[in-house]
């Protein structure tokens, strides 16, 4: 790890807190607790962190008038302290950015959810959204580079600015291009994508202008971080397909305008610890109780969960199909398994995810028609965002069942095996990024295979106890040997690896005859 | 051209012929007309060639049945003389193969139709429907193997085998173990794809050993033939990925246990003569009047025209509504352009197929309900497979609108300018395979962006008489110097560059001490 104490500025979408304004005027306080969050919790501690998001509600909007729309100081959860810039507020052109092109555009193209028959149609309100997505790319931009000059920078000091996900693809061109037109040192630009990078021929839905104004945007950075290596080669044969970028795949350098910029894959992972701690809390015990009541009484008795948001990414409907096969063709198994789904309904402004949503309802309920009894239901649907029961339902599975078309990352999967107590079992789809780390540990599935999860659920099911155990136990080294932190220090390596270097070279070449 | 007499042996699902019986007992023969089927028809007057396919009706089957099933003598177009086995019969296994596995599992993935969030599923029924697939792919081997060993080899050659297309990507794997079980010499293999091949990414839907059987399959030919060097790509990055072949992308070279597949691209065409023949024809000067009449009169009358099958790759209804938007932002327009769709009602026996024919026919009524009048029907749509109607239409553009999300490589773009009467203009889709070759001389568009192709097909209509004249002149040109017998001569001109080498290398080892 860095040593120094660095001036890092963070981008992202959304804020690692959420405020509201309580009836006495004060604002209340929602700290997010996701990884990144989490991450950059400990990063707070070390260095001096800014961070720049939008404002996604009423509470931030009147959050940033009452601070005159300057950053402020906050508390990271872990205890140190970062500086808040809320930008912005919740607006059309905000719509246009984030219910048109982020999601569902950008989200369903870079996981394969366009049958290209039929979707994406660019339309006019599409060319009049991205006009919107470009605009709070500016205003994020904007504000970092206010921030950038605010924070300054120590002679010999290069700051470093850290970009987040598909929602800010432009941010690192347009903070390059302020800083050159203020005839400003360029900082140092990373930028981190948290879902899939799908191959060029999946991007040819988009108009071609589009394509360029990010790959090029991209390309501005000193950095790219990925999930997986395989994302990282899919960029790069992108952006030789569309620029006529140089690309070196085994070095994972992309040379395009004279500059040169990196890709890495640095995959993300869970906070351990707050995981753990989380797991114990009082209310989770509790919810836990009413979810291990849903498993079939009896030796025999195993529970099968899912945790999800309801998006098409995530496969629920064929994985019912799957176990509602396993079930026609396994009636031993009637009355001994059941299956409980924790489902945070998603993105409800979206049509395509109000279509999805209903069909999720309308298997779960197909299969309890068919095979339920007076005595056993054999699914379970709870359609809520409680994060604390999809924690309660990771202690007692038996089964976790996680099978997206196409995920980033998937950290259900690291979660889940971090806290279990019951030796379960993950069925995992090779179409997740953390297939490549827990592969070996994992059953197995094609998550377009209705034939082969049923397969696997079965194995799962049936699996003797030492080898569950055996697996278990490897799955859960495999997690807490890769905590969050390592994905942040990792990529703070990386960059402070490549300033020396560059810094080096400058000193090299200043001493040069 | 290679000046020597070779024995080729051709294999596809569908043969140059189909036969139906008369009252009199007599067959009646009724040759196709695609490309293939007229390169052939010129090949055959220089080679020996036997050609294998499938039973694809009654007629086909009493046919086969007459001769006892062995291989018999016909005319092909042109003049030459070929040999003919038909093979098995329409069947439940045909079925599975034809109507589950090839169309629409296969035809679907390699022109990215599936949205991956719902389509495909992998079911029992699939898995099946994949025995099926290898079975008809067994039946054409076995029938070929019979015809190499029936035909013989002279001493010093080596017997060709040419397979086509999707249907049997199994051929050349089971070709050359049957060879090699029986201790013969294995042939020279070549497989010809006519439709795209996409990323590795899109072919994840798929168990994985079933991609690893097509692509172990496909590297037991000598040369593998594609239409784009696009696609030659993307199928090398296919094996790389799925089977750990290494591959040479400059050289088109793929080396896999121990041999090397050489990868390459051969721009099908258009039989030139034969079509400009056909296009004088009585009936198709009839059509013509027919079709000429829906053009509005004046000198500002223009109409424009699509032929393709009702296929969700051809991508009709966003065609229509980029006409609507043309339309509605364009009422000057109005009574002075008409569209013309000679539209082929494709695959009927396919459930997607129904519904997109629906989509079609609702949209085209949708336009004309919401800006027909009593003079002037903006849309006027031909359900048929009628041929002549279309060559008519082409005589008969001012636009010839092609618009495919996917196309291998689009004939209808290469016919309608070689005949048309008008100087038009093409607006072509930059996803097909002839846009390579005619997109200096085309309109391009983005299949998805609805705004741009109503642009294109305004810049169409009011594109000035002389670019007019010298774009289609350009267009002609480059047809007619690219004819079908090209495609033809510059495989068997690399099958024999190949051969020679193979046979001086051969030749060298001999005589090495």
């Amino acid at each position: 790890m860095a040593s120094r104490r660095h001036r890092l500025l963070v981008a992202s979408n959304r804020g690692p807190v959420t405020f509201s304004e309580g009836d006495d005027g004060d604002f209340i306080v929602r700290r997010g607790g996701g990884g990144l969050v989490t991450a950059l919790g400990a990063l707070a501690k070390l260095h001096d962190v800014t961070w720049v998001s939008h404002a996604l509600g009423e509470g931030d909007v009147a959050m940033r008038d009452s601070v005159g729309g300057a950053a402020f100081d906050e508390q990271a959860r872990g205890g140190g302290s970062y500086r808040l810039r809320i930008v912005g507020q919740p607006d059309r052109t905000y719509d246009g950015y984030y219910l048109e092109i982020a999601n569902p555009l950008l989200w369903f193209l870079q996981h394969r959810l366009f049958g290209f028959g039929w979707h994406p149609s660019i339309t006019r309100s599409t060319h009049a959204a991205w006009r919107s997505y470009q605009r709070i790319n500016e205003r994020i931009a904007a504000a970092l580079f206010e921030e950038l000059v605010l924070t300054g920078a120590e002679a010999g000091e290069r700051q470093i600015v850290m970009v987040h996900d598909y929602h800010l693809f432009l941010v690192p061109g347009l903070v390059r291009d302020r800083a050159r037109a203020a005839q400003r040192a360029v900082p140092f630009i990373q930028f981190f994508l948290h879902i899939p990078w799908p191959d060029p021929g999946a991007w040819r839905a988009l108009p071609r202008p589009w394509i360029k104004e990010i790959c090029t945007s991209l390309l501005a950075c000193e950095v790219l971080g990925f999930q997986t290596t395989a994302d990282a080669e899919a960029f790069q044969r992108t952006v030789q397909h569309f620029l006529g970028a140089s690309v070196d795949l085994r070095r994972g350098e992309v040379r395009y305008l004279g500059r040169v910029t990196r890709v890495r894959a640095y995959p993300i992972s869970v906070a351990v610890d707050g995981f753990e701690e989380h797991a114990t809390s009082r209310s989770v015990q509790r919810l836990r109780e009413r979810i291990a009541a849903m498993r079939p009484e009896g030796p025999d008795g195993r529970l099968i969960v899912r945790v999800d948001r309801t998006d098409p990414s995530k496969n629920i409907v064929r994985g019912f199909e799957a176990y509602r096969l396993l079930l026609t063709e396994h009636p031993e198994l009637h009355g001994k398994v059941a299956m409980f789904c924790q489902l945070d309904p998603s993105r409800q402004d979206i049509a395509e995810y109000v279509d999805y949503l209903a069909q999720v309802r309308s298997a779960a309920k197909t299969l309890n028609q068919r095979f339920g009894t007076e005595d056993w239901t054999p699914v379970h649907v709870n359609l809520d965002s409680n994060f604390q029961a999809g924690v309660a339902a990771y202690l007692e599975y038996d089964v976790l069942f996680v099978n997206p078309v196409a995920d980033g990352m998937n950290l259900v999967s690291k979660e889940g095996p971090l806290v279990n107590a019951r030796d379960g079992v993950v069925v995992l789809s090779d179409q997740t990024g953390s297939f490549n780390e827990l592969g070996p540990y994992v059953i197995p599935v094609n998550p377009f295979d209705i034939t082969q999860q049923a397969e696997a659920l079965l194995e799962a099911l049936l699996m003797p106890l030492d080898e569950r155990a055996e697996r278990a136990e490897a799955l859960r080294r495999q997690v807490r040997d890769h905590d969050v932190t390592g994905w942040m220090d990792a990529q703070l390596a990386d960059i402070v690896h490549l300033q020396t270097r560059a810094a080096r070279a400058a000193q090299e070449s200043v001493e040069a005859p």
